[in-house]
């Protein structure tokens, strides 16, 4: 009989699904921000995309502190978010809501980020991993930043260029 | 040459996507609650999940303000995250790091909920739809709110049992 799960094995299950997720985003963001109308936009997704590949280090330094090779697992879900914003690329790309729509594939990822970054934090805080928790913390505050700055862009000009 | 895309496309393409999301998720938040080891988390994603039916229709109230029929729309990332829940009962659900892994899986789909219904209630307010744009931040609100809840349960009581 195998030993039973524990909070150290979701610890890691959850590291590889984000180190996936993650790496799958940097390619996301550098092809929203080449199908991206308006310069102010793709100048915040390229800038996100920089940072995103920081927070691809920042993942195999907590890989590191839990003493783990950096690994990826395929994360489904942000396959079929990726699958969804070259979809919309394709259908609205050359329409005037091609921002609006842009930046709502970007915050659907953004979101899928928060929710596991604040989870593994607060995991990592659990295991007394308080150098991880620092890791991701600071991470987990950059995508809430960048969605709120995607919320600015869709409010004060991606949605009016659409309709 | 088919016609340019406009908004209201995006609207309506958002809003298959979310309620074949939030169906989705009225099933998924079934077999957590199932899966709850703590009285208290049972409860939470029970009613949540009793929620989950209204906003269903609210969205059908929605896609009728809008002058379409209801119909969901295959959402992988939704998918993903049903299937990652799965797995999760299956290898965590005997541990004592259930009920965090359950946490963690509710709020993906949150967050995923969060991301859509934010994108939707302003495209609703963008495009005229007042009564729409009401209906969608009613629904934001409570899936904020759960979220929130499911932080305080998994701070106050759930990652400590299961470390």
């Amino acid at each position: 009989m195998a030993a039973e799960k524990t909070l150290q094995d979701a610890f890691y299950e959850g590291l590889k699904d984000i180190y996936f997720a993650e790496r799958t985003s940097v390619r996301a963001l550098k092809k929203a921000a080449k199908a991206a109308k308006s310069e102010e936009l793709r100048q915040a997704l390229e800038q996100h995309g920089e940072e995103s590949s920081q927070q691809v280090e920042r993942l195999q330094q907590v890989f590191e502190i839990f003493g783990k090779a950096a690994r990826g697992k395929t994360c489904e879900a942000i396959q079929g978010l990726m699958a969804e914003l070259e979809e919309h690329i394709e259908d609205f790309g050359d329409s005037d809501a091609a921002d609006a729509v842009l930046i709502s594939g970007a915050q659907a990822m953004e979101h899928y980020e928060i929710a596991r970054y604040g989870t593994l934090r607060s995991w990592a805080e659990q295991l007394g991993l308080d150098d991880a928790a620092k890791l991701l913390a600071q991470t987990l505050e950059e995508e809430k930043k960048t969605d709120d700055l995607l919320t600015e862009l869709a409010q004060n000009s991606a949605n009016q260029n659409a309709a």
